[in-house]
């Protein structure tokens, strides 16, 4: 039996490095050899214990890799080919998938709450040597030859999201948008914004990095939470409330600041995990008939998803490699999440070449 | 100067019938004269203090008259049309109206928050003999000849913001829907359901009365909150949860029910007026990664809407009529109050005729 | 090698019953033993050469059976399962499945034009006593135990068709709806926009016994081409056209018919299969600066859209029970074919039972 | 009574410059006094005959002005105030304006086809001192204060309609387009596409200073159709076909082309006027099963409209002062149609000042 190294959970901040069983693949999957994946947020907090997995998993999910092994039943593709696999991996053939819910995938039967994350949350993760992909078919993305892995693994995940944020908020040419919270994935949205044509987009953070990496994404004016109050600096700024607000955190503060600067009719779209209760405020929702829409979204995922955003990055649409700020190897990830964990140096996604 | 009775609201649990004096129709406005209108929830909130109005206002909002007076650039009309008026009229020529939030009118300007209710809100209302209607050109309706005042009053409001409950929830052929409330607007949003080609509707509510009109208006299935778990039993007849959940009412209970019985993806629909803090429970939210859609309506309003509301009565689709359980002339509109305010009788609605 | 009957295309005018090899289920793969099954417009044409298939293929595409043999990677079914497959049977994992365009499915790969209708088309179909199910995963249905073969059989095809006539048409609470030829599809159509909401719905056909199945199936109004100006009599019961037309034939006159009374704004939902060049009337189309929409599609498949339909039979909100016709066994099945094609007896829909 | 210069329609080729009378403001009416103008495409049919009108009507649709006069009932406004008007002039309180087909506005009662485009049409417009402005309320779009007459008045038509080619294809993140003709509108549409976050733009023209313009509106690939089978290229670019083809010139060629290179699902914007009748080949359009919608846009006007489109000037979303490459007086604007019509010196648009 071959094996293979791999960073597993075994335990509250008890992660580490290990010598793992390699994976095969059985009808319909595939293996990849992973040649680059990342660490993220959510990555830390299982880390911490803050959101549960079962300890003996493998974490990661955004993976970039070559085909090592088909099984039975994936057509298509050769060993060797170089493949970029989203972080979600719908089934295709549930009823969620079916009805093109495919982050809810419900692996053939129905639906199931965030059923489509799969990597490092209930099947064993990317930041190993190698990686078994469920559905294959649905999920292999070939990776063009003019693309470099780094130039598409933050695809897997935040961009997929980052710009389904403003897809799900339905950003119209002329909107104006508020992306509250510049990390990752928040700078993702706020990319997202202006690639489906905001006129005015406002980016908001309390980290002065972040804040110029934002103006760098496409935000034409960022605000500092610590310098001014938002809500009333945005009303002004639109004249009674932005079209359209995306939250990239998951708090209650950056949820209910989006919902403040929301015009009537305005839509809220909602990207952050929350943890406790959410509050809505009564007065910011127009006591609900101020046909305000709160929407949430999990990350797209499935290759055709994969596809059409490298194709973004190849014809320049959008550069995600200043967002790459580190790398490391898999042997010294836990180097990265020190670093990245502390947020120094200017972190915002640490690459990880196994 | 002539003058009118009216049911005029002089502070709170003071109101009463009082000789007023008589409108007269400006640039774009018109008068009707008031052959019936209604009594509705909430004015019921406002003469209670619930809903705060200033003082000397006249109440009421769902209109059906004859048109009186036709000021200047009204055209299309004739003294002496039978019409019919949206509880919301739109200016048709704001920011908000032209990008299709007529609900959220800005009177000529940007939006306006509920800007679009005004009868019995901000301006006189239709618990009167006449009724000043602004906008007019966006919001006379006439009335085909073969439907009666009794037909269509109904649909000024609570058929209107009922069916919309449906429509901005997406209900699709096929679909299951929960509706939690069975008032008035809850049971036009049953109706609503069913008119879209929903498979499965289930009603929610604690009245015996309402659950018994429920199936009247289209309910498959109704539950007693007195009697059964609301969420366990809608997911065990739903296996796993209901595409479109419709809250009618306005109460954390009937909110977070309504959030709970939901499927990872599917849409909660809300059409109650909330006070306080609402609370949005981060497990039934999949911690906002869910796919969730949370959507809030106010009545949609002016005459083409109402014009289409028509045509449902008149080709058989819809019969409100059931709903109309009481009728008591304007002087006696106090003890209409009483009695909608006591939910003696099995109240539904009220009908009033000046 | 164990053997099957079935209805094999030999050539034009050569179709005959005949002993074939019975297939065996591989990777993701089933094998259904054929219950109930149909003739449809579609096998009439192949069958007369006007739809080119290759020699040797099994004939039809509207299967309900039992399971029979279940291939790797199928799961969550079992042997004997009572199942309804779709006409169309998308895979679920190629870029046109993933981007909901199923009907046009690349089976795993990109998309390919009707690349989602194979049974009786590019693979071996249901007129036969055993049937081969590709991605089984995708669209093996099944049928609730209180509903029997008959009920369900037609939704394979020309109620999910139909139905999706309206649905492409987006047809809404209110709309005035035309619906062009009445044949099953076109029945179907017309139950579909009354599922859907319309206020009015004007069924057009030729044929008296289908103007009669037209009313039941929903029709207000029914017009007969033979005795009446179509258009005039549309736009005077309107007022001006139409909110959507739906073609349900395939031909010149319906499809200009179809344009020729939509309302400016209005949208034409095609479903039928054309030959030869379309034209489109400069004028009816005000010039292509009427915000027209032309939008075509063909029968949505896979087993949630088999599974929603089934429940809308459970509810009662349709049944489509009248338009089966006529019955006959496998081996009187070459009967029904000329009963079908001469349109005797008032034939609508023929059932055949293996 | 006033008089004023205009260029007056008298008959076929025969307009000119003429001393009129001038107009003042109605009920809801305002007038402004014009300051730039524009030649576009449409005037010129009409000085030709090929678009009729009749005698003694002023040409143009491409009003900046500055108020003059204010009719009864248009409110918050001012003498004085720079505004923008649309080409399209929709009332907001019709049928067809209150259902959001502005465009087809019925001037307070119904839908009429193309109802919405007043301006040198059926009533007076713009290449004039004057222009009267119907429905004023909702029509004046004020101008911000940084920009200039210049750097906005290609957005009261060729703008609007250019990006709404991009909106009614419904342009998503990723999508490949292809713009067929490359003159005025084509190149907006060109830059709707890229601000809507399409990942391929494909321009297609046979003249090189179109071209060359094409790309810096925003086209990754041009090809001239004197040089290239554009319809296999494009295929072979897109890897069979792109998600959405806009069409703007309104001939059968490139419609034609616009069918044939979309892929199945996909969709054709149609923007161009046609003239006789059109041909849809069976072939390109799979039969009418291809799930392909055909889409027809006329420019979206309104003052919200103009708002939101000088905002992504305001912001530097797109710049149209490349396209307005001459200037005329009105005194001179015979020698702008004469220089427009035989499309001397690379001339894409002409600006007027009257």
């Amino acid at each position: 039996m071959q094996t293979m190294r791999a960073y597993v959970f075994d335990g509250v901040n008890d992660a580490r490095i290990k010598e793992v069983t390699r994976p095969h693949a059985g009808v319909g999957e595939a293996v990849i050899r992973v040649t680059l994946t990342t660490i993220c947020g959510t990555d830390l907090h299982i880390v911490r214990g803050e959101y549960p997995v079962k300890p003996g998993l493998i974490i990661g999910h955004e993976p970039v890799g070559v085909i090592e092994d088909l099984g039975p039943g994936v057509t298509g593709y050769e060993l060797g080919d170089r493949v970029l696999v989203g972080a979600i991996t719908p089934c295709g053939q549930c009823r969620a998938c079916l009805s093109g819910s495919q982050a809810q995938c419900g692996h053939g039967g129905g639906y199931e709450a965030i059923g489509g994350w799969r990597f490092g949350n209930t099947i064993n993760g990317a930041q190993a040597e190698y990686l078994l992909v469920p559905h294959a078919q649905a999920n292999l993305a070939k990776i063009p030859h003019d693309l470099t892995d780094e130039q598409v693994v933050l695809l897997a995940d935040i961009a997929s999201t980052g710009f389904s944020g403003a897809e799900s908020g339905g950003v119209r040419i002329g909107d104006t948008v508020a992306v509250f919270a510049q990390g990752p994935i928040g700078l993702c949205a706020t990319a997202g914004a202006k690639l489906m044509g905001a006129s005015l987009i406002i980016g908001i953070d309390g980290d002065n990095t972040r804040l110029r990496m934002a103006q760098r994404m496409g935000a034409d004016v960022v605000l500092d939470y610590r310098e001014v109050d938002v809500v009333s600096e945005i009303k002004k700024l639109t004249g009674g409330g932005v079209d359209v607000a995306i939250e990239a955190l998951g708090t209650q503060t950056t949820f209910e600041g989006a919902l403040r600067v929301l015009r009537p009719g305005g839509t809220l779209s909602s990207l952050g995990v929350y943890s406790g209760k959410l509050q809505v405020p009564y007065d910011a929702f127009a006591a609900g008939i101020g046909d305000h829409r709160i929407v949430t979204t999990l990350c797209p995922g499935g290759k055709e998803r994969m596809r059409r955003l490298m194709e973004m990055i190849r014809h320049g649409r959008v550069d995600l490699m200043p967002l790459l700020t580190h790398k490391f190897s898999l042997d010294q990830i836990g180097e990265g999440y020190r670093l990245f964990g502390e947020r120094l140096d200017g972190v915002l996604k640490i690459a990880i070449t196994p």
